[in-house]
């Protein structure tokens, strides 16, 4: 299985990516992880993919490319763990992914010479997890690299962590690991409240956000039938206490 | 065939119920019918749903998860028809498509202990899809149960109805069949209108609305080269008369 | 593989497109392109469709539905070229791509008595694309025709061309070959600016928009963590100097 995860929402160059895979390796099956990343937050991207890849088949090819360096020299890599093989730039995306790995191999991709400035998605990435599925090497494909050279980290520091997604359904979520309280206190940037934390949507109020454990085993706010994004004004990385 | 019906737009929920499908079976083909439900409308899903089921292959499972009552007490079942299996919470989102059935067994799906309050899309609903895929009878997945418990009938009276959905393009779908009339009267809410009832888009008057039979068969409102949902505030269930 | 690309967005258009497809031949791989077309915009798919469609695997059947006048006396056609095969109407979609094969024969598709007359997407183009893929020649599926129809050729003269696409990421993206200089200047309607041709995103300005060659080959207009399009107001079609 080659799994994408881009920032490319709905548009043809997804398509083209498939296209690209479907030509080198006709028998690859694609599946879309999610195209709606925030336009080139590398840092929801990295949260998305580690949240997200152990429930995907063992040898799955993650090709994920949320890019804003496309074409400088920041490095594409294709990495390879016991259990997943991941192609994407070396900007941090992959970072929180392997370091969970229990062990892991970095190669750097070379682009090549026709390869365009803009869309290395196509012509590097959607490449190289197309030719390792039909049977290549990672070794075969890049040069060994000593480690990734961007780190990224979520912030978490007592009971103060970070926004790292908000979802389509306006949920914001967090890093914050659950707590056994029944009410909390809230501060993010200057809105301060206090909250609930529930444990099922039906038994949050009908007005107001609320916390809840979500599908992640972080917590994230919530609002019944509508959207806590439009009563807290936060945006991915910021910082955010719940205590 | 796994077909996946959700109100999940294009978040990367999508992305892991296909993960947990294809870890559990490798080999089945995923298709989604739609993920563009407006958020937690059971009664649009139930709509899509009955008017789509049929342009799938026969023992194609439908995964449906529209489901504001997650991690509530109520019950997740998986429905075997003679032709279809369907799996999705016992909320009315079934009933429609399983009236126009022959005959149906319901059997109820218990979450695993460790299933999240949050997600049974990835930890219930997938599941069951890729297990029943896989081989495993229904009776094997759930506990009979005598039907579904929870109806869901849309209005229709004479010339009354109700909005099923607001499409793509701004058009306004009823569930009221088509008259062999050129002008109708339109009633909804408080917007009244004489509006022509033509057989082509390009009919269709240059300003304003029309009414057209849309391809589920049924009535629908449009406007050329507009969306006719900015001409008649309207919402899903909201009744309307047309004679 | 058969290859969609619609205008109908995130609907259950396209899932339904993928039903009929499946039911007539159950073993064909579905890509999406996009459909993400503008809708109706005939103009925006066939520069999508014709940038595209080299990257697929030869003998894909590419089945394009943007179409405006459904249900009118437009002809739907499928077209062969000794590469690909092309399902759509005849309403300009398919002519710029044609325009590059070396050879092609036409044959118009004749909607069943039963076919919707709002959705040949599902009626006539799934239908024909499917069948051809499941082995029936194009010779047995329609009625040899001379010739497309509907020309559609973009507008270039010069250094004058016109807007082709408006991408996720806000960017402009015209049919104006590159040149070799830094400075250009744009003549959009009433917008006129001096911008930078740039070979990156990241070497853009702060603020602002610049020009870059995109992964079309032709040059579009991009601003750096902002959207082009908030800055010059075009619309597809628009006619644009760039000198």
């Amino acid at each position: 299985v080659i799994v994408l995860l881009t920032d490319f929402g709905s548009s043809e160059y997804v398509g083209v990516m498939k296209g690209v895979i479907l030509t080198i390796s006709p028998e690859a099956r694609i599946v879309d992880l999610t195209h709606s990343i925030s336009p080139q937050s590398v840092r929801e991207a990295a949260w998305v993919l580690s949240k997200s890849y152990r429930y995907f088949p063992k040898h799955s090819v993650f090709a994920c490319v949320v890019d804003p360096g496309v074409g400088t020299e920041r490095q594409a890599v294709i990495v390879e763990t016991p259990e997943y093989v991941f192609v994407g730039p070396d900007n941090g995306l992959l970072y929180p992914t392997l370091s969970e790995a229990s062990s892991y191999d970095v190669y750097s991709l070379e682009p090549a010479p026709t390869a365009s400035h803009t869309f290395h998605g196509r012509d590097v990435f959607a490449v190289a997890a197309a030719r390792h599925h039909s049977g290549i090497a990672a070794s075969n494909l890049g040069t060994p690299q000593p480690d990734l050279t961007v780190p990224l980290n979520f912030y978490l520091q007592n009971r103060t962590g970070e926004v790292v997604r908000v979802d389509h359904f306006g949920n914001i979520v967090t890093n914050l690991p659950p707590l056994k309280k029944k009410h909390l206190r809230i501060i993010a940037g200057s809105f301060r409240d206090e909250i609930d934390l529930c444990v099922t949507y039906t038994e949050g109020p009908n007005v107001g956000i609320f916390a809840i454990v979500g599908s992640g085993g972080t917590i994230e706010l919530s609002a019944k039938n509508q959207r806590a994004i439009d009563y807290v004004s936060v945006k991915i990385g910021d910082h955010l206490t719940l205590e």
